[in-house]
């Protein structure tokens, strides 16, 4: 039996990276960690993102990061994010062909997190995809499953808000959007509610999830979008970073963990389980200052202590 | 559309206070604590367990939490463990009408746990039920899907392996067994696998899962139990206790993150989450030395910080 592929993105060296506080992790070691998951099997990855480095100082070395990537490794699926136009135009001229844009389904989220109305994120895409027709630029769809401050009820609930949500990007172009559980509240029946009638409603739309494990339900909203057809699922290597709500709280589903289950299911992840551990290990030593919600990293060694 | 109703069996009173190192936990705040479990809507407990306060001195007032319990809630499922016959006597002698039995699937652990052969624990279970016909004895199938020693290979994928396993138990009058994920080795397709073919080879067997998060799949592969048919999931508040690993990894799964989800996804699990939760937070209060995996409990604010 041949065992079904299954994409899997990387999105730690930006959404991990961009939340580590403290001393900057050096350039060096953003690319010997990007190096380690490109040799561990990963193909399709965020690697980092334009922004300014006054909001993002973790960030501030996208040019010399992107620089290296596209050179060393033309044929893979790398990718950054860009907040605005700037953002495209620095990626752009740096030879990047992919990026990608965020909005939040929640317009109060919005203003909160990007500080512009639903309106001004749908005129930047469109300027973005207008100035750079050549440019593939994705959507991650944030606050798509439910938003701090109004909750996951009426149009969290409703495939139909969301698709007419996206309607006018397809219209400038959108070929992939990632539907992120940015606060960690989806559940699995409401993850496959979306999916399902997005697949039925947009067959040309690709589809991705981005799903936080702050309640625990990293892994189970994934397969429950894997199992209802979606392109492709991201994670984070040691599941670091990804808005915790609180000290202490999970972030970003950790890609090791998702290797594990998928593997161990049957799926072709193309990806090293042992060798990402080893890398998930790696980064844990080499930033001790992250905050990760990954498991495998936790387990030492087995014991037959209990019943 | 009426929720479909979902049994979840509380085993944190003796699954989780068991784990507990440092300080005997006193019995009136275990009793508390049970008592706000039922209030929550708990109405299935494993609430103690009748073993050698030797082995597990948390557990040594066993007999008088008993008493307490069947006292004030006579007309609830209220069960405890019982490794042995003399455990079963004196929880039979106490009025206690429901215990359950241990063995592990794995030989070499059954040896290492419970220092037993296979057939030693086969012959224990059915002097328990010889002894005491109106004793309801379940069964723990301890590293129902993957043991420390011998992996999750062969018979650990093998339904018919676990059947043939159960069928003299079956013929002592077993009733109910409780499949249990004791090192949190399985996945949800190795889950569907056996739930299913034994819900069509026994059908009259009852089935329970206990799936440890050891490795972030706790939900997960509970939800695929539920989904193939279930009678019943076990969890543990907050997450407490379970055979971790190592210090720092998950151990049982967590009630109110399980709850959580259920009742998000139109479940009636008859708990109430904002009561449970708070039952979680309170135990962490007032047992600051357990080993918690719970993710709620780590929430402590909602914050719009991040895309």
């Amino acid at each position: 039996m041949e065992n079904k592929p299954i994409t899997i993105v990387e999105v730690g060296p930006r959404d991990g990276f961009q939340s580590v506080k403290g001393d900057f992790i050096p350039t060096e070691l953003k690319i010997d960690i990007i190096d380690r998951l490109i040799e561990a099997g990963v193909r399709h990855m965020e690697f980092t993102s334009f922004v300014s480095p006054r909001a993002i100082p973790q960030l501030a070395d996208a040019a010399d990061v992107t620089a290296y990537v596209l050179e060393k490794y033309p044929q893979l699926d790398l990718f950054a994010l860009i907040p605005n136009l700037r953002g495209a135009t620095n990626a752009y001229e740096l030879g990047l062909r992919k990026v990608c844009n965020v909005v939040s389904f929640s317009a109060s989220h919005n203003k909160a997190n990007i500080n512009r109305t639903h309106e001004e994120s749908l005129k930047a895409y469109q300027e973005i995809r207008q100035t750079y027709p050549d440019l593939d630029v994705e959507l991650d769809l944030a606050t798509a499953f439910g938003c701090p401050f109004e909750g996951k009820e009426g149009k969290y609930r409703d495939p139909d808000a969301v698709l007419e949500f996206l309607n006018p990007y397809r219209k400038a172009g959108l070929k992939m959007v990632t539907l992120c559980d940015t606060i960690g509240v989806a559940d699995p029946a409401q993850v496959r509610n979306l999916i399902t009638a997005l697949r039925k409603e947009a067959p040309e739309l690709g589809l991705q999830v981005h799903i936080h494990d702050t309640r625990g339900l990293g892994v189970a909203n994934t397969l429950a979008a894997i199992e209802c057809g979606v392109d492709a699922v991201q994670s984070a290597l040691s599941g670091l970073g990804g808005c915790p709500f609180a000290p202490g709280a999970s972030g970003n589903l950790s890609t090791e963990d998702m290797v594990w289950m998928l593997n161990e299911m049957g799926y072709d992840t193309g990806i090293s389980f042992t060798k990402i551990l080893a890398v998930a290990k790696h980064q844990v030593e080499m930033i001790p200052g992250g905050n990760y919600s990954g498991h495998h990293i936790t387990i030492e060694k087995e014991t037959p202590c209990c019943f």
